[in-house]
């Protein structure tokens, strides 16, 4: 006989499960159980949307008298509270689950350890931890929501070879390939919020849109009937009436300061868009620390997908705002008059220079990805 | 008993060999020869340097009798022309060599067939073209000096994330890690000669020296006891008398205009450089093309390793005189204000762009190499 499969590759399906869910659960986790009863799957599931059953509810169901007895393995520490579909915990008791793998701790704090303590008091084996960076990453919005109450932010940006992302006109169209621009469709797809500036839209008209036959993804319809809130920062309602966004299916959220004509605002709503008047940051434009908060409290966003010209993801940057970037290299050189990825005025030292991590290179069609994230706090040189 | 061993894998390994006189061939091209009796290395050899015997003299004599009847596998076409160490087509005919399988014609007027002409009047069967390619890349420097009078450009370049090579003040020491520099050292090795602008000089006072105990070669010594020359590109004449490379191993070109005080030029050329005059492109300085060709011409330059700043840099992309990049990519951001890779005054719209092709990207230490040549004509936008 050989040797009892382990518990991290029980894990790993339960983590490739729970991916099924995610363009289609937010503002939940995408979270996936996997039932095993000797070294068999008794039954599995994933979360699908909000509102519709847990991992852990689909696994127990196809399971059935199978359950008693079983392991669980669960991405997520099963919840303890009412929610729409009942205590998952509860629910594995129930069903005279025998032991219970968790790979992460629920952040919300309406579970955080419950489930598990529920668990426990029902004398059930609880191992927690198997896999938790893999589940941590999987939810990095979710988990940024619940423990600091923020989204994540993902900066999307494509560039030419010497860093540009448009002529100095404003010019940018069509810089990366078809391939590239599927995976900013599909980057969309799963974030709840996509940010940019007003500019960005005066330059581009830019829908800021999922578009269902660009994904190419077999539920691409389904998939794109959820569209991502798009939130404009408009320091000073500067945004046309006439911008391609605010035709689009899903909301347009317009973020502002306080001082300004009524007339103009009511213009807007009227155009279709949400205004929400935001404080000002010491720089006298919006404050993009609390906008976030906002986005998180009031519209649920885990996952915020940035799309923006140089001022605005300079300012985010600045802020420490920025958790990942997704940059697009396209083999082609725009010089040095074209547009720069990041403004940072208040840089002029190498000793100040923004470090970043790169974490994966790899080809998209005729272009690359770089993925990286900002290394806290600046770097000095090395 | 096993198939015969294919010619490519027998041609492999003699440029294998020819590789091993990366750094010390100059201005000679890398050659490697094999020669093969009845599946068996019956002598193989390479050049090792300017002045010492081709790599079929080595191989023959590594041969002795045995070489009678064998087939010679050479990188490059075998020399027709009386040179210090003799015709090697003719040695091959005298050793008796039945074959001869020759990767790629050799380009210098004075070959240029007639060695392949040679073994065939002997009656020895000779095929052209194995391994073609590789040679060609091998060789790249000596190939364009022979065809097109000009040396093979090899743009360095350091650079953030974002683009950028230096702070606007002209500050930039150490972007890069360890491994990069020692990259950078290994591509200056290999070179005739390094090609940079007075500016570069004046913000950096670099020596632009191939420095051994930096390179982590085996014979680093005897490598950096030839120092590629220096050239600077100085229209009016400021290089500093001061300069750090003017003194060191070595020699400084400096290719300047024809209406200078000859002041100055004397000053300099009492400091150690060597001054050459050339003509005026239209924009009113150093004629780019003018000078390649000098060093091709006057200097027998192979490889020429371009690294300087965005002015220059800029020059040469806009003139199609670079064949190759090497980026090396620092994890970090330097913002807008930095200094950029290429200044392109002239481009503004999209459809200008230059295009590139990248043809790899790898992890060297915490940074990233990336290697690309610019497509020719200019790419149209995609």
């Amino acid at each position: 006989m050989s040797a009892a499969t382990l518990p991290e590759t029980w894990m790993a399906r339960a983590l490739k499960l729970a991916e099924r869910g995610r363009y289609t659960t937010d503002p939940n986790p995408r979270v996936g159980c996997v039932l095993v009863k000797e070294e068999r799957v008794v039954g599995e599931g994933w979360h699908e949307r909000a509102g519709e059953p847990h991992a852990e509810v689909h696994a127990l169901r196809a399971a059935g008298e199978a359950a008693r007895g079983a392991t669980a393995y669960v991405t997520l520490e099963p919840c303890s509270h009412q929610g729409r579909t009942g205590p998952c915990a509860r629910a594995l008791v129930e069903a005279g689950v025998a032991q219970v793998v968790v790979a992460m701790q629920d952040p919300n704090p309406q579970v955080a350890g419950r489930g598990i303590a529920l668990l426990r008091e029902a004398a059930i084996e609880v191992t927690v931890g198997v896999l938790e960076d893999e589940a941590l990453a999987l939810n990095s919005g979710f988990v940024m929501r619940m423990s600091h109450g923020r989204p994540f932010v993902r900066l999307k940006m494509a560039m030419s070879l010497d860093g540009r992302t448009a002529m100095r006109s404003g010019e940018s169209q069509w810089i990366t390939g078809p391939q590239a621009r599927r995976e900013v469709q599909r980057l969309r797809a799963r974030s709840s919020a996509i940010l940019t500036g007003v500019e960005s839209i005066i330059f581009d008209n830019a829908r800021l849109t999922v578009r269902a036959e660009q994904l190419a993804l077999p539920d691409g319809e389904a998939i794109a009937a959820r569209q991502p809130l798009r939130v404009v920062v408009d320091s000073r309602l500067r945004l046309p009436q006439a911008a391609a966004c605010l035709r689009e299916p899903g909301r347009t959220l317009v973020a502002t300061l306080a001082d300004h004509e009524p007339e103009r605002r009511a213009r807007l709503e009227e155009a279709g868009a949400e205004v929400v008047v935001m404080p000002a940051a010491a720089d006298g434009r919006v404050d993009l620390d609390a906008l976030l908060h906002h986005l998180a409290e009031a519209e649920q966003a885990n996952e915020v997908l940035l799309e923006t010209g140089a001022t605005l993801a300079g300012a985010m940057l600045e802020a420490n705002l920025i958790d990942e970037m997704q940059l697009f290299v396209a083999p082609t050189l725009l010089g040095g008059e074209a547009r720069p990825l990041f403004a940072l005025p208040g840089l002029s030292l190498m000793a100040q220079q923004k470090g970043v991590e790169i974490l994966d290179i790899r080809a998209v069609g005729q272009d690359w990805r770089i993925t990286a994230r900002p290394t806290r706090p600046t770097m000095s040189a090395s």
